[in-house]
């Protein structure tokens, strides 16, 4: 039967009523891997912004407000996990900061992972006047995972080099006081390829994304850097990196012990059941010898969530280029702007297969392959 | 992988942030079992309306309109199921009628399962002016799932024997065109329970509940009826009935030949694979003789619906009373005047256990009986 304590996570980000952005790439994920989710949409629109045309609202600060105070009147205040995503303008995301300082404050052992979604590729698509509330909510988040470029964002650190990429990882753990930073869909310019050690090149010549970890485990040491390098699937695809947020939430694990598993373990063997959560299901085996003993409980998070999401997107390609013709069309701004539904139909070709992914999000048939440790990233500091 | 063409429901109905009615009681199962899901939220309120406070919004019928709109241009509206559930108000109704209106001129073959939410036991929780608004909606849909109440509501027959019974079920079959009806949760009462043939009477002496599914297969012959007494789990969980009408769709297959499965069958065993949703992963095995050749679709999905909607329900009660007493506290409406937290901190322990119970709603280790038909229901007639 189910009598181990559960966990629960509040997740506060948008909803779209078709396809799998914000809450609807999130809150699957997490039920499948176990916790109960509350829900609370920032928006209710028909579909994704990708689309070109959406219908909805958006819930003002004080209709949040008004969610928030109900749940606290009625002692639902209770999660053990934060997640919050796109919340759209300043008024709003204020009173998700508000809320999420209380949590803390009154729960200090609350795990927090806020995605400081503001754009991506050089692009804003939230208010500019958000992006200091996202600083100043920077210090109560136990994990960030913004993109490239939301690091630029919120560091005003233009990353050309390695000297700088140190410095904004610098001001994210000692200014802003985030204990662990994972920064995803890192594009490989030359010269961050050339700066990787030999264990976390790309493995072909492929394309690749790199996905880098970085945790401040005491104030003495220098922070744990790991990274790994990903395929790059070719293609759009909306609401990826609102999946990979919530797996990583639901894979960390901070009371972990230190030690990681084989690189080559299947996921099914060491995940949760979903009647025993998480964090109540540790095996009491011994755990596994291993080359790499400091993996940190977010590097060994951001492992499972590469892989899964990697699997996903790879039932999605897989699926896209089954379609008929009219939806497989390439990204083309100007015959896009000629035919509007055009790009509606690529888009709706591309949503995530979620559903048809489950067992995969439960772990089954994944493999999960450690990051590696980057000894030298601090070497020259 | 998936290649297989999938099913998609489109579901209206409400949202809270905590807890499991409404869209949060039918998404996750849906899903669960295959089908992607559209999800309309009607309302937007902290938490189910029996904890005495909630906070939130309703949509008014103009936001409904607007994502309606928004998808149709998008051709997002593309559903093969619809399911309507809570909708508080009679403008936002008239507003999903005219989508079902129009989606069933579009693709007659549309599985459209209306529960038509407007009370239970005597007490009317939406607006009167609903009501002719259901009885206008009745004959789009495939199955209604309404309950004594509501049965009661729709038809202005009060259902005090097995005429006013027959009656009932002959209005919303031939006056409302409905072709099946599913009345769950009818009280065993002294009149019902001696109506009942011994096949179908309570195997025991505990308290029961009678499920009733009438499906009109020809215009010549009378409804088929079949029937089941389910164990009556003490204390009230709220959610129930959309968990319900979301497991009757799921398992709802209209192209299954008119056979059953014997009755002590498992349902994993039938169940389709997340991969490989219900409609299209038929096995080609030929059926098992059975004794009851007469199944209807409706009233298989609605043994394997009642199954899992007990399994859910069992697990939830064994939960319940692992909880501090504060948690368990019986209904007393006088006690519950004076300390409002009492009973909302009763109500909290009894959400439905859904996500810890996700593998019964996949079919695992669920016994599904087979319903009993009722041959004799019609022979006064």
């Amino acid at each position: 039967m189910d009598t181990a304590p559960s966990e629960r996570v509040l997740s506060i980000q948008s909803h779209v009523v078709y396809g799998y952005v914000g809450g609807k790439a999130a809150v699957f994920p997490l039920q499948c891997l176990g916790y109960d989710v509350d829900v609370v949409n920032t928006v209710h629109f028909s579909n994704h912004a990708g689309y070109g045309r959406s219908g909805g609202t958006k819930a003002s600060a004080a209709e949040l407000n008004a969610v928030f105070e109900s749940m606290e009147f009625n002692e639902l205040l209770a999660p053990t996990r934060l997640l919050t995503g796109y919340i759209p303008g300043a008024e709003g995301l204020s009173a998700v900061a508000g809320l999420a300082r209380k949590l803390k404050k009154e729960k200090p052992e609350l795990i927090y992972l806020l995605d400081p979604v503001m754009g991506d590729a050089g692009r804003l698509y939230v208010a500019a006047d958000v992006i200091p509330i996202y600083r100043e909510m920077l210090p109560l988040a136990t994990i960030i995972a913004p993109n490239w470029f939301e690091v630029e964002t919120l560091t005003q650190v233009k990353l050309a080099d390695l000297p700088s990429l140190r410095k904004a990882l610098s001001i994210l753990h000692d200014t802003y006081h985030v204990p662990n930073v994972v920064i995803t869909s890192i594009p490989l310019t030359p010269w961050l390829r050339g700066a990787l050690p030999a264990s976390i090149q790309p493995p072909s010549d492929e394309e690749h994304l790199l996905c880098l970890a970085s945790s401040r485990v005491s104030s003495d040491a220098s922070p744990q850097v790991h990274a790994q390098c990903v395929p790059l699937i070719p293609g759009y695809f909306s609401g990826v990196g609102d999946l990979f947020s919530a797996l990583l939430l639901a894979h960390f694990r901070p009371s972990h012990p230190s030690t990681s598993t084989p690189a080559a373990d299947i996921a099914a063997a060491s995940l949760p059941s979903p009647i025993t959560p998480p964090p109540t299901s540790e095996s009491s085996a011994p755990p596994p010898v291993s080359q790499t003993q400091s993996q940190t409980p977010v590097a060994r998070a951001a492992a499972h969530a590469l892989a899964t999401t990697h699997h996903i997107l790879s039932l999605t390609h897989a699926h896209a280029v089954t379609l008929p013709a009219e939806q497989r069309v390439p990204t083309d701004d100007e015959a896009d702007a000629k035919e509007p539904l055009r790009k509606t139909r690529r888009m709706r070709g591309r949503e995530l297969r979620l559903v048809q992914g489950q067992a995969a999000i439960r772990g089954e048939g994944v493999l999960v392959r450690d990051m590696r440790g980057w000894e030298e990233f601090w070497s020259e500091l």
